[in-house]
């Protein structure tokens, strides 16, 4: 690990004392956000050290221009970029005409935190101004999940040495940049600034993609608690409107300073609208009162708790790093609005840009649908069928045709913009993320009415792409699916990839499937989608031909599916026999050598293998786990929660628990050296199926059926996690001795637990 | 083709008419050169219109800054960029105070000529101005073979209908910019402008690299061909200097205006001499004149000539074509200093970047070999042989060892610039031929000298590359070579190349046979060899493991080496299968498709059939000809000679002769659609070698013997070319009938024609 400050805790991420070193890192750590928008934890006032400045609002984006060395044809034109949005949380504070910089004062007692529970952050500290002066700074801030277009700041500083005057000076800034620029080029403009007393708003829009935001703050004060009345000095510069308050401060007196925020933007509303409905939103805001609305938020938190928890007793940095997980998926992403995803820095930071990965469909549905209600999880899929027109654009763009549809590897609106043409054009598998979210929640939710509205476009669409990108061999009379990177990205370019090629078999004859189903109990569907898609039965048999005869790289010797053709020709040392000065090998090596090497980035054979664990027997599973682990050297952060899982399944609780290690800290330890850049939230989903499916050994398939197979870490004296399955809420206890299951809802869930057939009635407590 | 506009002769490349819309392809085919430097053929007086402005001076680069999408481990820091150099051939005229621009005038008699017998580019037209004036326009100029620093330029005015005032301003401009720059930056900085009498210069330095260049220039002119005196306005603005000259012309009067230029760079001086020398240069080319430097000129291109020609009968096109070939090659490379070498675009234009490639060694010395003293080849190798420190530097930021090197994909000073990580890391096999380059030289030159001096160390150094480079497969039992690009660009990261495997294994058994020849011949040099690269004969005996138990894909049914591995898995469709509106297809397919298809970029398994034809039957060659060719979309300039030379090896003339069509005329004709962007250079050695090894069939192989087959295309009456082999000049002449050796030299030449020992004495004629 690289960094190991936060204080451990149950229920919050904690920072004690300042180290200017931290700051960027503990930026990204205290994120705060509410699905809808986020920040990262910069200091309201000013700050001359180094620091990330960032603000976020999802489905808002940039379209950069592509960077690469030699375009290749097929390109696209446009990476799309997570913006960092006006500013509203800035208070610039001024004692006796000196600011307030941490970076320049003498800081004590500095306290930062994160409080999970009830979704806020707080901050306090001493600082000795470099004039003398001495204050105590206690600030709260959240962003409100109730109020889901708002944001509120509470800042008290107290005179400790002297009587004065004090500046707050709090702001608006339309003038920010973002930290990954391809050409350091401006992507706002301010087309308008409002003032009001006490009030104000910028409008702004951004360049080629014209989303309008509007951005408003209302301010109000208190005096050792009690309210007054005070009004602003307006300066209105090109970007930015600042409104001055100067205030007179005796020693011992705590000046507090309110600030409410909003973002409203032309996702919602016309843009003439904007303005007005974010000054009503900061207006409402204060008119609640910091306190009500602190209080709303309390209680909403609460609600998300109640069916995501999972307690860990007996290992409190586990505990934390759990709910830290858990905690950050929730800011990232409330499932509310289908137009939404889940970034892979979520709101904590720019990097990769766009929003929506594969990473959605194979880590974070699983979440999603078993911690929130069927609606969070199938509007997650109501995404994919909404950009399905695009996906066929971008299929049709790479030569296919007759509806075929390829998703994009990185998207916010539906088209590519991932642009190296190993991963955008060959890192294929993707597509069939999308069929196994349907099949993943079709079987967890048992409503195959989704299939019948909606998923079987998509399904017939990616069949299609499957059934045209393979391709007959003479050579092996099979077909074949050539020049691929499979979810292994230390590959590339490889022929007949074992996970593509499975999931592209399995594709088409899931989509067989569906489509017999709905024939026979959907009729009127059958016909409506038949035409729709322009499909004939003699199409099908066509796929059908593909996924009847795929070819699978396989050695007979060692009985062993090959991650691709040729993988035995590499020499195949394992990863415990590589200098520790040679890792990780992506910092350490040349790409070539990467590529040539035996060493897997990410799960990949095993990768297939967990997402069809019923096709393959034991004893498939642990030759495969016993082959490909310790080639593996887990440099991607989805990768180590699928070992965990897998080895669990096999009965390897130590290294299914090294594995979780691995996953559930990543970001608060630092393992990869690069925190400061923001969390990897997509792979938090990850930890959490570590624990539900892995050492829980929660599985539904096809027959929908509930199974469980609970085992714990030697290392922990319990733990319990509460899924939503189908409206019930059941919890599942495990410790080192013990096992239940409790169902707080209103009906009765079957389920196995260890293959043995059990019954929960509601409210009742089983022990097995 | 694309183009069609230049008139056919003989010894001329020739515009006749003005059109816009070829001023850019003019700019390249017309340009001028003398091996240290070269300009494209833009207008000394101002043009509005679309332009490509370029003069570039050999050895001046600049690094600039590496542009990728998502930056890999391994990757050079910059790219070497062709530097346009300050402008020296401007000279600004006016008539009565109206400028005087092809794009606002109205232009007649238009003619434009590139004489390549001897050397120099002239141009003529008449003018209306818009205000009425007219003129008469003759231009002529060149870029001195014999004084390699200085060019000449007459530029003569006749008023056809008007007394009036003419201005001639001649000018140095140093605020030159690249077409081709990364991020759009500026690569000069202006040190000094000097100012005299008629004469002038302008000190610069290239940022970063800090090469200073002194561009001087000296006027004179005259009125009806009579020599006046007359002294220049001086302007001296940030980065120019301008020289104005009012005169008085009369109607039928033709003014004249001399302009020398001069480079000079300190490559070859001290910073500080760099302004008298380059000063010095015009002022001594003034005083030799106009004619006088012309008539050298003349004599230096028929110097050139005289060991370089071909003559082709009963073909003008084909005429032109050959020769514009071979008058490329000497514009862009003399061969007289080491430091220098055969960029891609020679003095054409920027695209691509450096100056050497593997282009160099598989194709251009051959050429510079025959038509050249053996001196000539001998410094493109010691070019190598001077950059291996800087080879083995490259293999070692890949991870090898023990002075294993590779050398760069491009260069201009040893270092890697390209930046594509399947180009750059993995199309190895440019390592090969480097060693091929000095295998092809010592059997031409039979200068075994230059193994034992320099060229062992290199083949050592390369061995130590392929012994690492490949790895044992217990798979196989054998050794393989993983992850490479081969000569056919159109696969990437593809196991066991045909060709690289061939010459891995190739350079291995060549270093150990020269190695032994050293040993028993010159046993000191052996001892001082083994002391400085550190090689043990044990080591030797590690490489013969690798080179002894090479793998190479062979398909047993076909009797056929494939590609690479898994070749036999594509669809197999011939290139005339595919509409032509799907071609090319690198303009018309996603780089993915392209991958996974059967198609050939240019010559693969065939480029290593044709380095080592001696090592396969006929029969052999028949095959794999007939498997791959028909596979082939030569969408590199590089691949139709070798397709033309085996396909004449073979005995199919028809197919040599539509192979070599495409390449001689490449530019002339802008097959490709991008001559504006500078010719072809490198591929114009393999035109060459299309009718000396082609049609010709000559070969050379270890025992030294000079073997012909002359076979003459049925579209020509005949044709004769000269080489210069060992110091003989030796002319062969093949017309439908007859077939003529003739040696102007003072030796006795032995030679083998078709396999017949035949034998001319010196001034002797020998006909078969």
């Amino acid at each position: 690990m690289n960094k190991n400050y936060i204080i451990p805790n149950e229920w919050s991420i904690i920072e004690d004392g300042f180290d200017a070193e931290n700051v960027e890192a503990s930026e990204s750590l205290f994120s705060i956000g509410n699905g809808s928008m986020g920040q990262r934890a910069n200091f309201e006032e000013d700050y001359s050290g180094k620091t990330f400045q960032g603000s976020y609002i999802g489905g808002i984006y940039y379209p950069d221009k592509t960077r690469v060395g030699w375009w290749k044809n097929g390109y696209p034109e446009y990476f799309a970029k997570v913006l960092n949005a006006p500013n509203w949380i800035g208070i610039q504070i001024k004692i006796n005409e000196t600011n307030v910089d941490l970076n320049t004062c003498e800081i004590s007692n500095f306290k930062r935190e994160l409080n999970m529970k009830e979704g806020w952050l707080s901050r306090s500290f001493h600082a000795v101004l470099p004039t003398g002066e001495e204050i105590e700074v206690f600030t709260k801030r959240f962003i409100s999940v109730t109020y889901n277009e708002v944001g509120a700041i509470e800042y008290a500083v107290k005179a400790l040495n002297f009587s004065g005057e004090i500046t707050f000076a709090p702001y608006l800034d339309a003038g920010i940049e973002n930290e990954d620029a391809n050409y350091d080029e401006f992507f706002w403009e301010t087309l308008k600034i409002v003032d009001g007393e006490n009030a104000g708003c910028i409008l702004s829009k951004t360049l080629k993609t014209e989303f309008h935001v509007g951005t408003a703050m209302d301010v109000s004060f208190a005096v050792n608690g009690k309210a007054i009345e005070t009004s602003q000095e307006t300066t209105i510069a090109e970007k930015t409107l600042t409104y001055t308050y100067n205030l007179t401060i005796a020693e011992g007196d705590t000046i507090t300073i309110y600030k409410y925020g909003s973002y409203v933007s032309s996702l919602n509303y016309k843009n003439e609208e904007l303005i007005s409905v974010a000054l009503n939103n900061v207006s409402k805001a204060k008119e609640i009162g910091f306190k009500a609305l602190l209080n709303t938020q309390i209680e909403a938190w609460a609600t998300i708790w109640k069916t995501a928890d999972i307690v860990i007793e007996g290992d409190i940095k586990a505990q934390q790093g759990i709910r830290f997980n858990i905690f950050q998926l929730n800011q990232t992403y409330m499932g509310t609005d289908a137009r939404l995803n889940i970034g892979p820095k979520g709101f904590t930071g720019e990097k990769y840009g766009g929003s929506t990965y594969w990473d959605t469909e194979a880590y974070c549905i699983p979440f999603y649908m078993a911690t929130k209600d069927a609606s969070v999880a199938k509007n997650l899929l109501l995404y994919r069928y909404n950009q399905l027109g695009k996906a066929i654009e971008n299929a049709e763009k790479l030569g296919f045709k007759n509806g075929a549809a390829l998703y994009p590897m990185v998207t916010m609106n539906g088209e590519e913009c991932h642009n190296e043409w190993e991963i955008t054009f060959e890192e294929i598998h993707r597509n069939g993320a999308m069929v196994y979210g349907i099949y993943n929640y079709v079987n967890y939710t048992q409503d195959f009415e989704y299939v019948v509205k909606y998923g079987l476009e998509v399904i017939i669409a990616v069949a299609r792409f499957w059934h045209q990108r393979a391709n007959y061999s003479a050579a092996k009379n099979q077909y074949v699916i050539l020049g691929v990177t499979g979810p292994n990205e230390y590959e590339n370019n490889i022929n007949n990839n074992f996970y593509t090629n499975y999931l592209a078999k399995w594709c088409i004859e899931y989509a067989v499937d569906c489509l017999n189903k709905v024939k026979h109990n959907y009729a009127d569907d059958f016909d409506r989608i038949l035409a729709k898609t322009n499909l004939s039965i003699d199409e099908t048999y066509q796929w059908m031909k593909v996924s009847d005869d795929m070819y699978f790289p396989f050695n007979e010797e060692k009985q062993l599916y090959l991650q691709q053709d040729g993988f035995l020709d590499k020499e195949l040392i394992p990863v415990d026999e590589l200098p520790t000065s040679e890792r990780p090998i992506n910092q350490k090596w040349s790409w070539d050598r990467i590529l040539r090497s035996c060493y897997i980035k990410q799960a990949d054979v095993l990768q297939g293998m967990f997402f069809f664990e019923n096709k393959f027997s034991k004893e498939e599973l642990e030759r495969h786990f016993d082959f490909y682990e310790p080639l593996t050297v887990h440099e991607s952060s989805l990768s180590p929660c699928v070992h965990s899982i897998l080895a669990a399944s096999i009965d390897r609780m130590p290294k299914a628990y090294e594995q979780y290690v691995r996953t559930s800290r990543l970001d608060l330890d630092d393992y990869n050296h690069e925190v400061h850049e923001g969390c990897h939230i997509t792979s938090m989903a990850g930890t959490w199926m570590s624990i539900v499916q892995g050492f829980g050994g929660m599985r539904v398939w096809e027959d929908g059926i509930l199974n469980f197979n609970p085992q714990i870490p030697a290392e922990w004296k319990s733990y319990s996690f509460t899924i939503n399955f189908r409206g019930n809420i059941l919890k599942v206890y495990k410790s080192q001795s013990e096992c239940k299951f409790f169902n707080e809802s209103a009906t009765e869930i079957k389920l196995f637990v260890n293959d043995k057939k059990i019954s929960i009635a509601p409210n009742k407590l089983v022990t097995v």
